[in-house]
């Protein structure tokens, strides 16, 4: 048998400020998570044919990009900021409105959690819409993987986590990663609690009653249904392009 | 009606850097949590009659206590520290070694966690060895309760989030506490996995295999065995007493 298995290993930091604990510090891939809303609005995004976004993590920030003829997408606690074109629903992100387009984008979590990691090499952004080639493409790079989830303002959340589970899960299952990493272990166990009916859990998460108060969780099904948008945000220099493209 | 229900709150923070971005800001309990080992070991050196335990989170100071004829007990990632009396196996701190005596400890996680919580006022030791005693006396307090897991060098660990599940469903079943933390809903949800068999549940943990390796996981049964030593280690200027004494 010349196959290698398991030689590669996967870690999960369940908000940004872990990140720096990790135990994997070399030839590793991040992979991104803010499944509510901002990882899903930007596989959204490049899937209906923005042409490259921004991820800016201060607001003040996305002046410059608007002077330049960027369209501007910014929320703040689910809030659109002033002087933005839209907010981070992905229903916002249609073909209409974004197609051949350069967008700046600013969120609550999801921006500052991809300014924590842009040091650290290869950056990706997973969300339930794109797992499918995400997990495809990882398996094709032989690195080990962190998915880093965005949490809340540092806390854990529930939707994140359950999103790292499942895709931590495929990759074990392919044979080619393993993993020492406790967070693994339980995030696994929790999207096995949740994939029968993960919309029924997510009643459990604190974000999905924040953005139902705001009256925004008309985009639940979208952001836990599978495989939507066949894209995957890369991170090059300070631009997130489709690799897929 | 005049019972007041749910009137308190309770929040999970699965390691000490987590601790900074807790919601709870005022009138809480912080549970300290570090169930592989210190916490146990703290109890059981308690319920065998030590006088005074101070948690020192630097090796060095150490120094000073047994100047001053404290015993020592400290470790480093499960190593037995030079010049203490013993590591923080449970298994130490019989009544022979502690009865009457005043120690200091240091631990690679367990008391560098106490120093992060020691400034928000009131810090209590929690572990499977007090549960019982420890939610009869929380829920006399009538305060919001914060647990603090000690994880393992910042990174989310099942032993301590375990625990924290096991605690919060007890404190949320008497009626008298509520949650919006997603950190409570997993920790829950974990517990729940976990309770038909703990110790096989722990076979996943990384800790587990690591105190295996080093030949100190003798201690895992009574690790998670619940009510064997009915205290409460409680922080008092810097030192631990047992509250029920």
């Amino acid at each position: 048998m010349n196959t290698v298995q398991n030689n590669r290993s996967i870690e999960i930091c369940f908000t940004p400020v872990l990140f720096k604990y990790k135990l994997t510090t070399e030839n590793h891939i991040v992979v991104i998570v803010d499944i509510l809303r901002a990882t899903t609005a930007i596989c959204t995004a490049f899937h209906n044919g923005a042409e490259e976004i921004i991820p800016v993590s201060k607001i003040e920030d996305t002046k410059t990009f608007r002077q330049q003829g960027y369209m501007i997408a910014g929320e703040r606690d689910g809030i659109v900021i002033e002087g933005a074109d839209f907010g981070n629903s992905p229903f916002n992100f249609t073909k209409e409105n974004v197609n051949g387009k350069k967008l700046a984008i600013t969120t609550t979590n999801g921006t500052q959690t991809i300014e924590v990691a842009k040091e650290s090499g290869c950056v990706v952004l997973g969300a339930f819409s794109n797992i499918s080639v995400l997990q495809n493409w990882l398996e094709e790079q032989d690195k080990n993987v962190v998915i880093l989830c965005s949490g809340w303002k540092n806390k854990f959340n529930l939707e994140d986590s359950a999103f790292a589970g499942a895709l931590a899960e495929r990759l074990i299952s392919s044979g080619k990663y393993s993993s020492v990493c406790d967070s693994v272990v339980a995030a696994i166990d929790i999207w096995k609690l949740t994939e029968n009916d993960v919309l029924l859990y997510m009643e459990k998460a604190s974000h999905r009653h924040r953005l139902k108060k705001l009256g925004l969780d008309d985009v639940l099904e979208f952001c836990f249904t599978e495989d939507t948008t066949p894209v995957i945000p890369y991170l090059q220099g300070n631009a997130l392009v489709n690799i897929l493209r």
